[in-house]
């Protein structure tokens, strides 16, 4: 069975990588001459790929976003630069030999159903090579072609930006902070692009400000203790807890965790609606630079003029030199026709983000297009775990109606926790959506069985984060390595900046023996209030 | 009566200030051009002069570092820039008319005993101006030179150096980062510079290492729920909790405080002895750098190679191009005799860190000689106005005998707490000494007298921030002012970072209520605990 793979990202390396565990012929078009995607940096934009500036660190750790059954080295530090990101990818290149089935510098031109579809559910793949279109039929298509690459710039929702004298231009254009240099700096949105441009703009421009009509919540990589916040955040524990508790009871914890750092209202970001909130923001930063007035928050704009910037609810007018449009990406496929995948609001209708809905025949996956709260990599892994045993007939998909009347409940649900975003519906609660993906294929991990048989990995499990390497315990994928992968997942978190042990400690690693303890009396304390 | 003031700096211009309240006859004598010393940031480094690097932010909060009876302006940040801290200080020179006290370009060659020292008090004080050396004779000279010109450098710790290839400079010579693009850069110390300069150089380096010997407690600006750090950790109410609590129980809630950002221990940053601690460092940015690997932090250096550095406890060395020695300042006096202030140890040994103890007549004050946890402009304010009220004789110094054994006694017990430092002996516990000079010129405040006649001050006094305008709520200095100012030294902290309030909160400030609600129930928690 031969596999269209479209790009060579994190998504595409999954996918090819899981069409060869489960015996498929992947064939994985990237249409650059290296791998990686949206982490691989390049000084120069390219169009069509995504573009970083040189100091993006990835928002999760790095034991929570390895691929399940690859590691991190021990060394690599816990957030890692977009350089260190990039050789782990290349280390999955090469371990796992994928290199021979990319096909660089080929751009997928456009993928229509085949004649016999309806029978064989084949694709009609048409690449483009130096200047060359090649036509190819392939028994089933994976698409991985990201969705950072087209740049949404709403002008029209800034009245007067036709007037303004100083220049503007959207994140994706920027990568050094010398543009700003002696400069009053607008930064429109407060995504995490936004927040990382601001606070390197503050370094050498006049002025910065953020304008964001919404605001958000702010979480530090440094979470409780110092732990990374998604080894705190996503462990099944929390999870059960946040999705369990009374909406109201759930919400004023999540808001008296969330203030805890540093309260927002005092600092000018409290989320407009506070139940109707988008997903947070990671920044290390941003609180001590507000605190400093080295940046200061704004609200939405109303108005652009020649030299200055209107803010709703605010009499003075901000002189403003440059204007950074901070405002995310679109979605869109043009390689695919709108009968296929129809991209609406920047929402794909799609089951479980992955598969159109009205196909007669399910041989067309989307990778990656959803926004967790979490590690996208072990989450696009899973979905090419789940999507390769669809393909090969060993996991079925349900009916179209139940497949609909799912996602159309998922577009009005969405309200609840992280839901309502700019970005709207791509975002879902991880750990459930893992564990769902996981269950399809029988991969997910029972806590309960493991108990009697490995207690110890059970309440690992349980309490602990929920370290992708859980999903390779057993079933198909199964993977040796993954008990002791999960058992030493906090050595590999701590041993790259336990770098200076004083001479009077002698217990190295005692933090998970701690840290499960801990998690233990609090279970014990939640359990204990809920009888 | 004629008092001589040396330097133009923090403390120079409150000695000057506190000279006129009292109704003195101050000459400032000031080297450079113009006021402010360590807070005048010149590009060019200058002999004799403080050097600042320019991103140096303040670290206590404005309503914490004003002087006692001129408050901040409500929309400065709530930590100060260096720039706009010396704009504070202009202003204050500006609304007291201080400028016409101050004679700029001259220096301060030597101060001597008047012949008639021990029956007037007199001293001889020759200057340097344009060339030509000038004498006066002065009824008491208060000395405030500051102790961050001359550099320590102790290079004999450091075997091996005269071998090192790369370069080496003391933190002084530092200005921008650019000096360490693409290098691997070593800062050595971790005060609050040698932090700062690692997070700035790792910014543009290949590689950055601090090398602690002994470690250090980090605080961040932004501290619990976001307040700034000193209006939650200086108020009466946690002074009297940590000088009144026993020993190790005291230690214990510290210990926990300074590990709940981070765990010191798992970051590589515990200090050596930690019950025999240096003050804390803070730095907002440390916990994030580390844990992204942007610095290594690394034990003490053991030797130095010709291109690389070894540690203590270390296997490997470390290569390394740059080192950085962030290793603190002399104090000296180069205009002073030995026989009238001894520095042994960067120790001098001065009755409340201010008088000499041995002279027949206390007509010589040196000022701002003290590292408090918290902002010394108050402090060396507080300083001024006893010191102005001794030479007035209308405040009393013990016999000698009494004011030595005090001196020998603190230099025996600045073990506890933050005492046994680096800079050893020259710090202290901010509060208590604040309270100790106010209560010898009548200007403390009683809690419990206010109680009865201003309950909603009191209140606010005892648990809220220990604001320096509660010294000029009544006694000589009494500041119509003082009230007002603490009433609403909330309201000028949150000005500036409220800055965006959504169209939904109606509440504008509860914060003050909040907080000192909050403290309320805390002081109930603990009095019912200790009952």
């Amino acid at each position: 069975m031969r596999v269209a793979v479209v790009g060579a990202g994190v998504s595409g390396l999954a996918a090819t990588k899981c069409c060869l565990d489960e015996g498929l012929e992947p064939t994985c078009f990237e249409q650059s001459q290296d791998i990686g995607g949206l982490w691989r940096y390049t000084e120069h934009i390219e169009a069509g790929r995504p573009s970083l500036y040189p100091s993006v660190i990835s928002n999760t750790s790095k034991e929570m976003s390895a691929f399940s059954d690859f590691p991190y080295p021990e060394d690599f530090p816990v957030f890692l630069p977009n350089a260190r990101l990039l050789d782990y990818l290349r280390r999955y290149v090469e371990h796992f030999s994928l290199r021979e089935h990319i096909r660089f510098g080929t751009t997928v031109v456009s993928i229509r159903k085949h004649p016999s579809f309806a029978s064989t559910g084949q694709w009609n793949v048409v690449t483009e090579a130096d200047g060359k279109e090649v036509s190819h039929v392939f028994d089933a298509v994976m698409v991985c072609s990201g969705n950072f690459s087209e740049p949404s710039l709403p002008l029209h929702c800034f009245p007067g930006i036709e007037r303004f004298q100083g220049r503007y231009f959207h994140s994706r254009q920027y990568k050094h902070p010398d543009v700003f240099q002696g400069k009053r700096v607008l930064v429109v949105g407060m995504g995490n692009s936004g927040v990382d441009i601001a606070v390197e703009a503050s370094r050498v421009a006049a002025k910065v400000t953020i304008s964001t009509g919404r605001g958000a919540w702010l979480l530090s990589r440094v979470f409780d203790h110092g732990y990374p916040w998604d080894m705190v955040f996503n462990t099944r524990l929390m999870s059960l807890i946040r999705t369990n508790l009374p909406g109201p009871l759930a919400w004023g914890l999540l808001n008296y965790k969330m203030n805890q750092r540093f309260n927002h209202e005092n600092y000018g970001l409290q989320p407009e609606k506070s139940w109707l909130v988008r997903e947070p923001v990671l920044n290390d930063d941003l609180p001590s630079y507000i605190l400093t007035g080295r940046i200061t928050i704004k609200p939405g704009v109303k108005e652009v003029k020649e030299n200055s910037v209107v803010f709703h609810n605010c009499p003075e007018e901000e002189p403003i030199d440059i204007i950074v449009f901070c405002t995310g990406y679109n979605v869109s496929f043009p390689f695919l026709e709108e009968s296929v995948v129809k991209v609406e609001n920047k929402h794909a209708s799609l089951y479980k983000y992955v598969f159109p809905t009205h196909l007669q025949k399910h041989t067309l996956a989307v990778l990656g297009l959803i926004r967790p709260f979490g590690a996208i990599m072990p989450l696009t892994e899973m979905q090419a775990r789940w999507v390769t045993r669809v393909f090969k007939g060993l996991c079925h998909l349900p009916p179209q109606s139940v497949m609909e009347k799912e996602v159309n409940e998922k577009k009005k649900n969405q309200v609840q926790w992280f839901g309502l975003s700019f970005d709207e519906v791509l975002k879902t609660e991880c750990l459930v959506y893992m564990d769902t993906l996981a269950s399809f294929i029988g991969a997910k991990p029972s806590v309960l069985r493991l108990l009697c048989r490995d207690p110890w990995l059970a309440l690992t499990i349980f309490f602990g984060p929920c370290s992708p390497y859980q999903y390779r315990l057993g079933g198909p994928g199964h993977w040796e390595g993954a008990r002791q992968a999960i058992l030493t997942q906090w050595d590999r978190t701590l041993k790259p900046t336990r770098t200076r042990v004083p001479a009077g400690s002698c217990s190295s690693f005692p933090s998970l023996l701690t840290v499960v303890g801990l998690l233990l009396l609090l279970a014990a304390v939640i359990f204990g209030f809920l009888q």
